[in-house]
């Protein structure tokens, strides 16, 4: 038998991404021991009862002391109150938030200092469904991780949690905090505001029942992610503030000439900018496929 | 052997969706024979290759000449031009367009009046494919099928456009041709502009091709409605002005209003929106699981 990645793994936040990554880390043999702690105790005793965890720890403290690997698994805005209760020593602590500089930056904030061996993480998958109930081994298999170490992080450090990952199936590439932020504000928090303002849009028209009856494909496929966890969002979108805004107002520059063509009935115009979405969504779609072959 | 519902059905514009009307007409027995016209001679020798066809018509006068049944499946803009070229006796004439109020107001135009057979027709059916070669007999089982006959339509030319389609598995609705537009320029062109800008938006950012790697679940789903055809787009984009530039507007303030609400930080004013948009979604969700049970 091969020696586990990690002795001990303490994952603060057992909801459904820190439920997959304990089953997964289970699933592979990565750790010798699985210690977790929740705000909900009901999930840390369905997490024990499910099997994916060994250990229940009352508080973040007890749960990080002793472990090799901590990887942080609550929701953005709980982050800098947990990272409060971590006595750092030796542990490389990793998280899964969706904001990294914001991360960072209260990584600072409490430690003085960004430590060498915490490296920020954001694995790249989505899902609607929540809880450690709904915790899933394979959730991160064939997806991408964005680790943005910053530039006193520990080059074992990264390569250890880049291990962790590549070990659940997922690929991980490296970036910068702020070039993550501003990816992800145009290719996942911009995608959610629209959806959301859409189905607002279309459901206080007064007859909203009778609209969605008609919505066919497109709508349908958009509007999926306005079904996203309402908090969750609400954080998000406040953490990455100035990335979202930038891209928003860039957004809403490109729909305001838009209507200028449908207003002036500008064919050529408008065909124009489809033929060019067009190519850039068939290109991304062929590289899509090639990397998923 | 039950008689087929019609002697002669006429088709006009052999591509996905003449094609897969032929393809479905043929299948259910539903015509006796099958007469086809296309501006594009290779689409029409194909039909008959692939058997959805029996015979070729020279030009519209002669396909729907002695025809029973004629179905309009030329893209928006073409169908005036369509509509001068057919000498109006006793066939039932419907088409497939997206948007019905310029229809009956073209077909005003070219008639004098709407003629009491002319009952326009709109398949919610979208796909990605297009020609003759992608013709499905099921494309439309289990989907919508919007009539909106004018207030002279004849009843029973009206009943026997859906019986036509129930033939192919879809389910029929009538509304008038005001309410189409609202309801399509709501559910299916406002969703269509806003994946076109989105896409645009992102490509136009220099490091495009990065951007697009990192795309999650959400984006991909939305910008795949970005992939659909330009031309066809833009002409229904313009022909659909008045509605859809109307719910434009509505989600453009809706959209400045979450701008202001992210820039303000006010989480909890964000998290109303959401939760309601969310409720709004899983209602529309379950009604739609319920209808597809």
């Amino acid at each position: 038998m091969i020696d586990p990645e990690f002795n001990r793994v303490a994952i603060i936040g057992l909801g459904l991404i820190g439920g997959s990554l304990a089953a997964g880390i289970r699933q592979q043999g990565i750790a010798r021991t699985l210690i977790a702690w929740d705000a909900d105790d009901l999930s840390l005793s369905t997490g024990r009862d499910l099997g994916i965890i060994d250990e229940v720890a009352d508080d973040v403290a007890s749960a990080t002391a002793g472990a090799d690997l901590v990887i942080l698994c609550v929701p953005v805005k709980a982050m800098k109150a947990v990272l409060r209760q971590i006595e750092p020593c030796d542990q490389i602590i990793t998280d899964v938030g969706s904001v990294k500089t914001p991360f960072l930056n209260e990584a600072c904030e409490v430690f003085g200092d960004v430590p060498a061996k915490l490296i920020p993480g954001h694995p790249i998958a989505g899902s609607e469904r929540h809880g450690v109930t709904a915790a899933d081994p394979n959730l991160f298999a064939r997806h991408r991780v964005i680790l943005t170490p910053a530039d006193n992080a520990d080059d074992d450090a990264v390569g250890r949690v880049e291990l962790l990952w590549q070990g659940l199936g997922a690929e991980t590439i490296r970036m910068s905090a702020e070039h993550h932020d501003d990816v992800l504000a145009q290719t996942s928090h911009l995608p959610h505001l629209l959806a959301y303002a859409l189905v607002d849009t279309l459901s206080s028209g007064g007859d909203s029942l009778e609209v969605f009856q008609y919505a066919a494909g497109g709508f349908r496929d958009f509007s999926r992610i306005a079904a996203s966890d309402p908090t969750m969002w609400s954080d998000i979108f406040q953490a990455n503030r100035k990335p979202l805004l930038e891209i928003l107002d860039r957004y809403m520059a490109e729909l305001g000439k838009l209507r200028a063509l449908v207003s002036e009935e500008d064919g050529d115009a408008m065909k124009e900018v489809f033929i060019r979405a067009k190519a850039a969504r068939d290109h991304f779609s062929s590289i899509d496929r090639s990397r998923n072959a």
